[in-house]
């Protein structure tokens, strides 16, 4: 029997009657004669409200007590949910992730899934049972509670879509899809059918808010269809698949941005071997994730070394770089912490020539400034000022014709 | 190294600054050298909150999904109270229930617990860490997740004294000792020194609300000397100790009573024999604790069957009482929710008579009629109009002279 996974985000069981539709949701496949998982976060602001309370305490807790504290989140939603479809006369039992197998390492806050044992789901669904299961939270091999960070239900999902080998992955969510560009920004922004693992790879880690990139790697690698769509409008939205021929012909599929950025340049970097070794290897022993690196060398053979990190890990990789500064003998660190990241993407691009100079043109005619620039086979990005990124979004948009082309 | 296991209610852990005050009672018995573990219940008002919100969806949601969904209330006080003893500099480590293998039984809401497997505490402790461990709930061998119904955090506390041969389990909670009578009805009612197991076990059944029976029963039977204490002053409170053989100059120690109280009666029941074998037995079977049975023949051999249960159970108990009636050929089913119980406790009615004549004395002055009445070795009690209740304790505390006695 096929199955199907379920995923609905926090604004889709923000209170009981938002709940009962989920139930409704997954009532329709599961009479379908699908076999149907369900993965849901937590309801509406609940996983904020439990961290201001930690703040009320201190600022730095134990990221190990966090995951203690927050995943309660997602074992409320799916008790609820387990209750709702119940009341509608449909089997279905709820596990939180400790209990299903989902088995991740040990970094607290950030952890990442090392395998599923998908035995005891296997088990629940051969029973007839809708099985709910709570997104964001694993387990390690010591039984301590981890929650997975950002995307962390998504990537449950789309997880679990892969061991079960699950025929689509729906990704219910507050917008009904993927779009050329953020709707808010650009109100002509088009919806778009279809969408590569790779597009989406691009987006997701650009800023686009749908999905999240590591859950759209999982996708990719073990090819799972996702199906991005809203839990309120019952229409199809935007199919994520492998990349095929025809597609090609579409040089940019959308215009991405995060504002969610920061950048730091470490100045007068003496010019030795293993520098960057050293600086990049304590961020990432520190789970930050380093995205734009750029080093140049000035003719007095120092270095200044420039690179990008989250808003939310700036004052921790401040700490680092001071350090490394200290250690290398550099000799300033400065930061900015009001830069955000356009960026486009599209398959298309690896054969066609031109993209990179049609973006830059956007930008120039509206005067905006590029700090940074970083490219791949499929996508272009430009570091800018935060206060520019509306207009850069707007321009690039316009200068790339995304409302009228037709992508089939 | 001595193991002291302290115990807090759900209104002193109520809010962050609730939460520091509880982390600065645990360190300081850390300081004295202690091996510290915490027991805590859900905060304030949570577990009603979250009754609440399934309340939104039925009026009878699964048991197993209740518990899935309250015991995260447990679970967010002991990340909390991890977070703020860790922020005083002192090393802690939370635990659910299920993870520090505290095993239940399958009775979701009112589970029993099995056993506790106390390897990984005493591992924790033996680091230096003060524990804190999640009250009011457990795990199956099936790691399903239940909870302990009423007077869990208790229990939890006691059952872990038990198994850990604590020297002390420290109950603290918004009152600081047993009384002998509530202070709210009995304005001159006097803080006892000491109270036995037994005189405890019978108050807490009648309805005393600062421990549970069962956790005082797991104290008796391995001998864990019980200290009730206020969390918000630091003065001795009530112990709970074994019988001592002065005590019994005292003829009665304190007069309780339980508001939450139901009566039903199965009137014209023909009598056969295991009329009430069968009854009970599915009472039972539901996990329906029946308090006080009457059964009394009339003329015509038809019996009339009375029993009392907790007014959270009447309506499933009235499901079988008529199911039972239907059976037994009874001629009629009746119920009264607007009854109450009173009842003096006191080891010393062992060796001293006249008890039941003073307390029906009391009553009587006081023209408070008498529905039921129900004996033991140490207590008398009194099924009387829920109306009634305020004057016939003040009534029976009076008459006793408990206000004057000193109690050592």
């Amino acid at each position: 029997m096929a199955i199907i996974v379920q995923k609905f985000g926090g604004s889709s069981v923000a209170d009981a009657e938002c709940v009962k539709n989920v139930a409704r949701l997954a009532i329709a496949e599961h009479e379908k004669g699908k076999q149907v998982v369900v993965v849901v976060s937590a309801m509406g602001k609940t996983t904020d409200n439990l961290l201001n309370l930690a703040r009320q305490i201190t600022d730095v807790p134990d990221p190990r007590e966090i995951d203690m504290l927050i995943s309660t989140g997602e074992q409320i939603s799916i008790a609820m949910l387990a209750i709702a479809i119940q009341s509608m006369g449909v089997p279905a039992r709820s596990f939180t992730g400790p209990q299903v197998g989902i088995i991740t390492d040990n970094a607290h806050r950030k952890a990442k899934i090392v395998r599923i044992n998908d035995e005891k789901i296997r088990r629940e669904l051969n029973k007839g049972e809708i099985v709910i299961v709570a997104g964001f939270q694993g387990t390690t091999l010591d039984n301590e509670v981890t929650t997975l960070g950002r995307g962390g239900s998504d990537t449950t999902a789309i997880a679990l879509a892969a061991v079960l080998e699950a025929e689509v992955c729906d990704i219910y969510t507050d917008v009904d899809g993927v779009y050329t560009a953020d709707p808010r920004i650009v109100p002509n922004a088009r919806k778009l059918k279809r969408i590569t693992y790779d597009e989406m790879l691009e987006l997701a880690s650009l800023g686009a808010k749908v999905l999240h990139s590591r859950s759209v790697e999982i996708g990719k690698n073990y090819n799972v269809p996702i199906h991005v769509r809203s839990s309120f409008d019952n229409i199809p939205g935007t199919m994520v698949v492998k990349e095929i021929k025809e597609m090609e012909d579409i040089v940019v599929s959308g215009v991405a941005y995060n504002r969610n950025e920061a950048k730091i340049s470490l100045l007068g970097v003496p010019d030795k071997p293993g520098v960057a070794a050293s600086l990049f290897g304590t961020l990432g022993e520190r789970n930050i994730v380093v995205d734009m690196i750029i080093q140049n060398v000035g003719a007095d053979e120092l270095n200044d070394i420039t690179f990008t990190v989250s808003k939310d890990d700036l004052d921790e990789a401040l700490i680092v770089a001071e350090a490394a500064a200290k250690e290398l003998g550099a000799k300033n660190v400065v930061h900015d912490r009001s830069i955000a990241k356009v960026s486009v993407v599209g398959v298309g691009m690896k054969s066609h020539s031109g993209v990179a100079a049609t973006m830059f043109r956007a930008l120039a005619k509206n005067k905006i400034n590029i700090g940074m620039i970083s490219t791949s086979e499929i996508k272009i990005s430009c570091v800018i000022k935060e206060t520019d990124v509306d207009r850069a979004v707007q321009a690039i948009h316009k200068e790339f014709e995304l409302a009228e082309i037709q992508h089939e």
